[in-house]
């Protein structure tokens, strides 16, 4: 049996410069808070705790404290709530969130009807829309858009996305508008990861999919292999069961970008467990597959 | 057997208005010139003759003669070179083709790479790449693009081409660049005209698609019924051979945008000439099927 790694798996840029930050900022302060989790990952959240820094889920639980704004963003309201209660922010937010923020600014601006692509319910795209006083069209698919004619269409994607549902949506928008602005917001660690995580998944027999069940970019993994293959999208190592791998071949892993390496090492070392193989790895640069491009 | 028209064949608004100013023209002046024939119909361009309306093919042969822009428009450099000579210009261009020529030169002064879908014969489209001084890609098809990644990508189309094949380059272009903006400048009768030729194709046993053989739209016409049943691109009544309606139940009919109503009555009548009917019609209007829309 052969279990592999897809390359590029793990945290992205914008998540390794969140946890950095945040614990930055617990160095200097007794505690500090998180609006919401920093990033999709409940494992890093409760490890964050471990150095003073707690997740609240609205204002009035931060009482003063530090403030780190996650890196999905917040909505711009909350923002000015924050400033307007002189509460120290520190803005964690990925800079590819922040620039997508400012696209979708100077698009409505420019008098573009507002489309994004993307999950209306995550906090990436609420705070995006935030940035927007007019209406918005947001779709988590081409199929969602009804049946309008628009002089003139912006179009945005939250970054977790893939580059072919934005492809659908473009493709369905050019019949339905006269004029179409498209600023591919996808970021480029998305892409790689999808794309690393497809050609893997292509070569084996079942995948095992790493990382927050409320993480957005992991789901889109998850949701590539369940498109070739058996896949089981988990958390920890604790959720592995040993027979998921009976009669299985080549078995791949994967792991989102806000999947600690940490939990990738214990869900590797696990899964060698379950085939039977005893060369444990401490390091995700020991995982047969992986590579940092 | 049953003998119908698409809804809306024949002449189109910029065709109409090419003619009028073309024969207003004639009306003040002895003779009068269009550079390039005026429409890509030479059974007009001949009979526009009779009216001293006089096809050249350069400007050495306009002779101090009111000259005719033609309604694909002519590049930039002609009309800066007419206007040194000092030769009355009357510019019959259809407007939507105008339209795109502005486009083009806004989208290259906004610092997009433009990339025009067209025929990089077609006068249309030689005229509209004159208006921009940078680099321009022509393609015919997406498949024809080199795989090269671009910053800013402005998409516009020839006027005549099918929406189709606007989707699939744009489509395209989505991951091979950061921003794109597209104008979807294929003008609304060539849209018209292809929906009514393609519903009636589809319940056709065979199609007559009646215009010149150098107009774009027509071709196609003709493109969008080979797909779907048996078809036949004339300029004529008098290349209709009997032996094609053999066996045939449902004949459909339907003309370029560039195809006068004389010409499609004869057609129609040569056609009913074949299958044994004797119900002429003098007008295209009396054709079953005809609908302006």
């Amino acid at each position: 049996m052969n279990v592999r790694i897809a390359r590029n798996s793990g945290f992205c840029f914008g998540v390794k410069r969140a946890i950095k930050i945040a614990l930055k900022t617990s160095e200097v302060n007794h505690e500090v808070v998180t609006l919401g989790p920093i990033i999709h990952n409940p494992q890093m959240v409760a490890k964050l705790e471990s150095q003073n820094i707690f997740k609240v889920d609205n204002i009035k639980q931060i009482k003063g404290r530090p403030t780190i704004i996650r890196s999905h963003g917040v909505k711009k309201e909350i923002l000015e709530e924050l400033e307007k209660e002189n509460i120290e922010i520190i803005n964690a937010t990925c800079p590819y969130v922040s620039k997508t923020q400012d696209y979708a600014k100077s698009l409505s601006e420019d008098g573009y009807n507002l489309i994004i692509l993307g999950d209306s319910n995550h906090p990436e795209v609420q705070a995006l829309r935030s940035y927007v006083d007019k209406k918005v069209i947001i779709v988590a698919d081409a199929d969602e858009l009804e049946d309008k004619q628009f002089k003139k269409v912006g179009i945005i994607s939250q970054t977790t996305r893939r580059v072919e549902d934005l492809q659908k949506l473009v493709k369905k928008l050019v019949p339905k508008c006269h004029e179409m602005r498209v600023i591919n917001t996808i970021c480029n660690a998305t892409t790689i990861r999808q794309i690393s995580t497809l050609d893997l998944a292509k070569e084996s027999d079942i995948m095992i999919v790493v990382g927050g069940k409320n993480s957005s970019n992991t789901k889109m993994l998850a949701k590539i292999c369940k498109s070739l293959v058996k896949t089981y999208h988990i958390e920890t190592a604790s959720e592995i069961d040993k027979m998921w791998f009976k009669d299985k071949q080549d078995i791949g892993l994967t792991a989102g970008a806000s999947t600690p390496n940490w939990v990738i090492v214990e869900v590797y070392n696990k899964m060698l467990e379950c085939v039977g193989n005893i060369n444990k790895v401490d390091n995700i640069e020991d995982i047969p597959g992986f590579k940092e491009e």
